[in-house]
């Protein structure tokens, strides 16, 4: 059997207390299934690491990190000690752009047990994918200002996409659409409104399109889509969006939903010439930090991806079922308090690992 | 007493069914206030017009319509035969930047007998404004395509941001923070990805802040604002947001309070060196346009916004109380089919009308 080596990189906050426990189902799953999964921890990456090196991370980040088949990561961002411009671009940015990571793919789904906000919606009725551009567009670091501290100052910067960005990206959320039962695939644009890049994204979305017969396409300018996201969430399947769109999309998805707190995402360099790495949405969370209380089902849904991605669907399966399933029976003695239990972040995850 | 001119530009679909139900309530109003309103219609920023002059306005569009106080506008867009970027480009956003209508103003509020989506939320809960930059911003029109064609292909478009520009609308933001009760402004940004404009509009809102010390100011990164106006619409009273940020927010906060198809909006030059432009969120309406079916709450609610613009705020909460009474009642006679009635436009247009 293959072994495949994990980093694992718990990063700052609630990541550090949910990593292990995402690491306790994934331990689970690879007994059961018989997977040979071999795990690397990392320091930096964190605020810890910042503070005793003046960086987020070493300068032969890359070398360390390169031959490993996943990252496994916690969150970062420990505002105290970096501002997260700096924490962020110098590091989960990094590694998104220098591992070419450039699908973000973030599940959806009305879950058993998470209060939705939503009125008359349950579980089954929302179960898409946002399949997020995550290294070009509208996060582009170029451009600059002019005309400095006067009154006639003027800041730029371009939304830059390529054809290579584009196309790429487009096909990753076609395949995946034509692999799903509904074969229905959702672009994001505002090509009324942004008169250049925009009507540039639907025309590739056409053109790709002529090679997907079977996938029905529909598009929605994303101020119209963010409202339908509320209104009507079971329109969805696959949902395909570039940088800035995917970002708001996949951050709403799931507030709609009510799994914010506990939504995965998988930043994907699809050749695999790369590690993919696979992070809850959830942030650092200093406000809950450190007691103890932190939901661990984000960290255990990316272990799920994670094996997807490997190529272990069914272990990817067994993961989901058990975390669906314990959150069925609401079980307050075991679910955390964001989800109205009085359960340690603790005690949900050895629940999770043992109904593996 | 003053004479307003208003220039009333139906345009197309729904456009040409809503607003004599607009100009029902307005004369009403007129009339118990002894307002001296004088109403000139205008054929252009149609379909119809289009037809006939193969352009969506007349050459000399500014000047027939400089001197008027406000403009009381329908809908704009007919794609059967006009592509929506051609329609909206030459007609509604060339107001918008022509008239340097630099504001667009979008209030949300949950209302008595609109169904919202959301679970646990009663009239009174959401009750707040959407302050949007209005000419520059994401929609630039500023960029190109270079190696067209080619698989190096790459397509810019800049965001342009002035300090002109971004001050202005911070100024109109923050002071109609301060007249509000809550006297709290939240600004929309993405400084952590979007990293040389929105830092930009970041520091303008920390200096703008200083002169209004009595205003409390939070900031969110605009995935997770998405999010919030979802789980918290009810933190919310003043929201500022550049043009794209802005146009996202105004469309999805009707959606949460279930008003998208009744919201209104303002675009407003304030020094008053042009015509405002009063417009309902939603647009033609193809698909039921010409069964008299519309419901007219939109463009009556405009015409509020228009009234307290001039300088009438008894006479706008006048028509605002009308139709949120109207509204509170409930009659299935009275009510539009997206209410759950089975009224006319004209029904419900009078209703409103006789209750002023
Ligand atoms: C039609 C479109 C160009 C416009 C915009 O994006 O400004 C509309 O969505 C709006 O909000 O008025
Ligand atoms: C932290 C931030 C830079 C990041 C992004 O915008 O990509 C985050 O919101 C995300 O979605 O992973």
């Amino acid at each position: 059997k293959t072994t495949h080596r994990i980093a694992v990189i718990p990063g700052d906050g609630i990541g550090k207390e949910v990593v292990p426990e995402g690491l306790r189902s994934l331990e689970a799953a690879a007994r059961i299934f018989n997977l040979d999964l071999e795990f690397t921890h990392f320091d930096f990456a964190s605020a810890d690491y910042y503070l005793k090196h003046g960086t987020m991370m070493p300068g032969d980040w890359e070398e360390q990190l390169t031959g490993f088949d996943a990252i496994y990561f916690g969150a970062v961002g420990w505002p105290d000690v970096v501002p997260d411009h700096i924490s962020l671009w110098d590091s989960l940015l990094q590694f998104r752009r220098r591992f070419d990571q450039y699908v973000n793919l973030r599940p959806v789904k009305l879950l058993p047990g998470v209060p939705s906000p939503l009125a008359n919606r349950k579980p089954g009725d929302v179960d898409f994918y946002v399949v997020r551009e995550n290294t070009e567009g509208e996060y582009s670091s170029v451009g600059g200002v002019m005309f400095e501290g006067t009154d006639r100052e003027v800041v730029m910067q371009e939304t830059v996409m390529t054809r290579v960005g584009v196309d790429r990206i487009l096909k990753y959320a076609f395949d995946l659409a034509s692999r799903r039962e509904a074969k229905s695939l959702t672009s994001a644009t505002k090509s009324n409104g942004i008169s250049i890049s925009m009507p540039y994204w639907d025309t590739r979305v056409a053109t790709m399109a002529e090679n997907y017969p079977g996938v029905s396409v529909d598009k929605f300018h994303i101020d119209i889509l963010t409202a339908n996201f509320v209104l009507h969430p079971d329109w969805f399947d696959v949902v395909v969006a570039s940088n800035l769109f995917g970002d708001i999309l996949s951050d709403l998805g799931p507030a709609v939903t009510g799994t914010i707190g506990v939504a995965p995402s998988a930043n994907i360099n699809p050749e695999g010439l790369f590690p993919s790495l696979f992070e809850p949405v959830h942030g650092s969370a200093p406000d809950i930090a450190g007691r103890g209380i932190a939901n661990p089902i984000g960290q255990i849904w990316c272990g799920a991806m994670m094996l997807e991605h490997l190529g272990y669907s069914q272990a990817a399966t067994a993961i989901q079922d058990a975390f669906e399933s314990v959150l069925a029976e609401a079980d307050a003695q075991v679910l955390t308090p964001d989800l109205g239990g009085h359960g340690t972040t603790g005690i949900l995850g050895t629940a999770i690992a043992e109904r593996i």
